[in-house]
């Protein structure tokens, strides 16, 4: 894999042009109080209003607008029980065409109902790796539907990217833009809209103390994936994937690792002061600005709240 | 009081002007969930986005930017516990006067503490009606202060209209409002802007059962008041104003009482579907709607969300 194959500022303008009648163009949210008690002005890019509830949206939506007329007629598929899963599936409703999501046997009654919500359809496996890759394996083999990886995938890198190009455009100069690593897809694509259109503003990776293989791997400079995550950020217990990591490796400013009572906290505050929702994952962007702030005195940070899916009958504060 | 002193078409178009700078122009949200489950398009304005987290901010603004020179140097007092009480406190910081807050000795610390966070003053009395007010009493004959109502005042009501007002114009044509009912200062205020500036739309007003004097009084055709209050709707226990009944009065098309379940599951479905934070006197107007979806199918109803300030380690769901 190689960096000249990655999304250009073209690429990403395209994807933009894309999607836009099938997302929403999200807001940017500011608060005194919380400004007050950093002592910066943060700017919150609000992809938890996102539909399908996560920025997720943005990349199967140009993954699935991406396909040719072929590809289009047999339809996408992936392995997923989080946010990328519902989004494919809405995606896909929306370009009427099939989706196909693997998942495993104990997902969530609510997580599968989601989905079959969006019309896709459902196919169990065992909660295993293997079983998982084998099973979508078969399903492709099957329809001819094509894989959507849920981040280690260039379109769908692009269409990630649109979050932080966004957020440019809607603010004046940033000193710092704040985002999450899971698998890498929404870091790969803020990376690469801060160097084409936000004139190199420097970009913080953010991450669970208890999934902080892409910190680990930064270290390292090879991709040492996560055996034995532990967080309550369940959308950024994956490793980091083979497309996105040397994205990472070259554009990245730094990577903070945040515990999960820092990731509550910041939760409880986003809650608090700006009434959004928001699930653990979407608060961890915040956690970091917090654990950077005196870095950042008087100056202008925009975090990007990831998503708002959270099982509102167990708010962790 | 007569009606022909409610404030004009041009008085709340004054207060819009007035207050702009003061407060946010909060958006309009809609869920394709939301109008799916209930068969028709319904908009949301997000006032618990508003500053101070509540729409007070809006008639808090306008009195304190109504008043003289003279006026401005002895400042604004107020006896309150909830949402008007900071949004004045806000407001008189914002126009650099003094605020003086009559609060109960049991009020909660925390909203004590918001409120003297905007530098007010806070008075403590018994918590009675009568030692409310004589303590308001001494506190304006002492300082010379101009006392603000909550919602039993001119300027307060045009200000809260201002809403409704954004609402009609970041809308298409809609066949309903739906505001709740407590002192009546927004409902007078958005039912003189579906007046003049909505052609007439119907609004509906919300009341929680367990204080549903409005219901009754307009029922009896005069004011009742509330003498026990049971609802979880802490911002709507308030009997209805003297300035605000006879504006109900004339131009409601119906009020409609909800059970405390019903605001409980309105929250939660604001939570889960618009990611938003209401508090339960935010989700009484959608409630409302609710029972009243087959009446409005297929139809386009707005519905204010009027604030947010709820205790997070509490929440009903």
């Amino acid at each position: 894999m190689l960096l000249k194959d990655v999304p250009s500022a073209q690429n990403i303008e395209d994807a933009e042009e894309r999607i836009h009648s099938y997302i929403h163009r999200t807001p940017v949210f500011t608060s005194t109080q919380i400004n007050d008690l950093l002592g910066l002005k943060v700017f919150f890019k609000a992809e938890n209003l996102q539909k399908v509830g996560a920025f997720k949206m943005r990349g199967a939506s140009n993954a699935v607008l991406s396909l040719t007329k072929d590809q289009l007629k047999k339809g996408v598929a992936t392995h997923s029980s989080g946010n990328h899963a519902q989004a494919l599936a809405l995606a896909a409703k929306m370009r009427k065409i099939p989706a196909y999501i693997v998942m495993p046997q104990n997902a969530p009654e609510v997580k599968v109902a989601a989905v079959q919500q969006y019309g896709a359809e459902v196919i169990f496996c065992d909660p295993t790796l293997e079983a998982r890759e084998k099973t979508l394996k078969e399903v492709v083999d099957q329809t001819g539907a094509t894989f959507v990886h849920p981040y280690d995938n260039y379109d769908v890198i692009a269409g990630q990217a649109t979050v932080a190009r966004e957020m440019i455009e809607d603010t004046d100069h940033l000193d710092g833009i704040f985002a999450p690593i899971g698998g890498g897809g929404l870091m790969a694509g803020t990376l690469l809209s801060a160097k084409y259109f936000g004139k190199n503003v420097p970009v913080y990776g953010a991450e669970p103390l208890g999934a902080d293989d892409a910190f680990r791997s930064w270290k390292a400079g090879k991709i040492i994936p996560m055996e034995y995550p532990n967080t309550i950020a369940d959308g950024l217990r994956t490793s980091v994937g083979q497309k996105n990591f040397p994205i990472i490796q070259k554009y990245i400013s730094d990577i903070i690792t945040v515990t999960d009572d820092e990731i509550i906290e910041a939760m409880r505050m986003i809650f608090q002061y700006l009434k959004l929702v928001v699930e653990p994952s979407g608060a961890v962007p915040f956690a970091a600005l917090i654990k950077m702030k005196s870095k950042l005195k008087g100056k202008k940070a925009g975090v990007i709240l990831t998503g708002g899916n959270v099982d509102l009958s167990k708010l962790p504060f």
